[in-house]
């Protein structure tokens, strides 16, 4: 593979990639975050969960907002116009985690891996924050692109040995 | 310990603590992350950086100014004027990976965790944007907080064992 | 009506609706807002108007940003295209309020009723702050949407009693 | 009363006014908005919370986001280091609608009212938005300041008899 | 003068350099900028503000909105509680510009210097923006910083022969 | 010519132009700015470069997130799907400056004009802000449309005296 850093211009510098060439297709991300915590403070989610506050409710718009902001926070994305963003929460009891998991689509020249990968990274730093005054010793792991469609590179999927 | 979550209000929604009767105290919180690629990609970021292009060079910025964006990205965190932000990026041959760490400091009535945690996660991201055209299965763990001082709490420090 | 709230996923979760399998068409958002004023601001208003300073000018500007802003201010809404906004003030003076009306347009998969109304609340906002100094019991009331265009579920017309 | 308006210059144009020569004090604004909709909608929020999908979760959310967000909206108002947030909402099945209450907290130079309004402001338009798809006759009235208090004006309780 | 670049660290990379160990002081940042155009859009730009319409005030508005995104745009900008910000507006008909001067005030370790130049820059092409349909070879010189008062190094003045 | 400032309502008041009519083509515009510097700072900013510390690495990863912020930033600039932004900078020794010159593209409604010139302007005052604790005497001149192309206006070009 003749790998080249498609962000970079002739002098070295970053550049924002020109997509004006590319066409307009249906477009998909998948992303994934694992968040690991003490067991009580899981339990405390959970009871959150079931009773009426939902430490995962403010993550999942946090999560919503922070693929919106992509271009905002990751300087060589391109704007893009969202047309969806669905999420997902996986409790893991016995590793005592929660697995984040966001979808996002779009319709254009460019697709959204990263608005995927920033929505779970945002969501996993808003349990976080939620959390941090109990358990300053969680950890975010395992972000990365899960699945990704449309656009001249076609289908990517992680392997599965990944993680 | 009989933990609870202070984000939520009485009636189980979230809500922004009030931080109006803590002190005004020097506080500093560091964070860290790792991102693991390719061997050929790590080579490519490292040529980049000995030529005059550099990848690491935009994730700084991008890590910089996503620790100013903390509270418009964490729905519970509090605006919070940042005196300093220093990052370093530790290259690791042997794992293929960079290890990013972020120092945020300020002077306030709470602290700046989430802001370093915002700053290593953003940082990561940008890296694996800037790289993902020929490197789709990076992948971003051990998001946490390293060390923060300051504050009621007083002084946190990782476990040694943690990663 | 078999109503269903729409941002909602399986879990009663929030999401963002997938607007992708609509098609682009011109769609148009009206929307109102009356804030109520002693007579005495309402006359210094006007004075200003007449003379060069502009209340409803700074007003205006802060509406039309605030339409920009909608995405980024209401979770769920999704980024949007605008291609005009139009914006009148209508001073009331039996009433010793201000009608605030805007139209905003868009060509694109999902409409721009919350862009106006945004806009319509941030141009009311803005009115209270330049005059709270010599009036804080201002009231901003009838916040709705007058008519919107375009799309799948065609127009839709305030009924007349409303206000 | 010889009512000025603070926020023009000498040339009749918008201004910044200067509040570097007040003091720093404990202030807060509590602010109110009420969102009238039909019985059935009503009802399908309700029945949302008791479950676990939740509008109010988001509107709140939506909220706290919204003060912060106060000096980029409104043009003339003071970036505020806010200290803490409450919100409340009220079910008023009898006028079928709801009553949207926020209470913002700073130590400053200057005052939350605006925050304070734009936090009950953006809770309400995000409301209306989540449930829109089945009702566009959602209506917002009342926005109001109910009390300030702190600073060299002293504190102001809305008047009784307003709403 | 043994020049150092302050806002690199020890590997040559950009940093936030640190103002906690400075002393809050009152700190005010005078900037210009200047405007030339065609004789016919100066007299425009007249008309409309001796009438109503105030292509002024909306670069007014604007510049006291980009000053406060300083921040946001410039990577190493700290974030600052600005207290106060003037603009004044001199019509210059011999040269057919416009002067556009701007004085940011705060109460802070570090000073505005940064926000009055981003106030004058972004009023001046607001103005640009404003006007270009009749007028696209409008250019924008002399950006610069006219004086600086508070902190540690005292005062700054443009030298009197700069322009 | 019968200029017309565009930009105003028939109240005279500022507006966002409908560009709803237009049709989608591919545009570009190209902007320029320049920024002169004693000899000494241009002299640490080049052995800047050569190492490894690089201020316009910094300038240009904030030049490129300034042009994604114009909409943010100028009131009346239509909110535009970037499809590319290129840098580059100029080194004149003999008149110790920097030419900075970026070119947008996007294919859309309305062009990138305003971007472009957002883009550099950032970019300068990037430069201004790492340089100003040696050199506070910096000046920013000759910002202007270099070029513009698409769209029913046609090519724009600047006159070649200009600068």
């Amino acid at each position: 593979m003749t790998g080249e850093l498609t962000h970079m211009d002739a002098s070295g510098r970053a550049k924002m990639v020109d997509v004006g060439e590319k066409s307009e297709t249906v477009r998909e991300g998948i992303a994934e975050a694992i968040i690991s915590m003490k067991p009580e403070t899981l339990a405390l989610i959970k009871e959150g969960r079931i009773k009426k506050g939902d430490v995962l409710a403010v993550a999942q718009v946090a999560g919503v907002m922070g693929a919106k902001k992509t271009p905002d926070l990751i300087p060589m994305c391109h704007p893009i116009e969202i047309t969806g963003v669905d999420f997902s929460f996986q409790i893991n009891d016995e590793t005592s985690s929660i697995t984040i998991r966001a979808s996002v689509r779009n319709i254009g020249r460019t697709g959204v891996e990263m608005e995927a990968l920033t929505a779970v990274s945002t969501a996993a730093l808003t349990i976080y924050d939620m959390c941090k005054a109990i358990d300053r010793g969680m950890a975010i792991d395992g972000i990365s692109l899960v699945r990704k469609s449309g656009g001249r590179s076609g289908v990517y999927e992680r392997p599965p040995a990944i993680k």
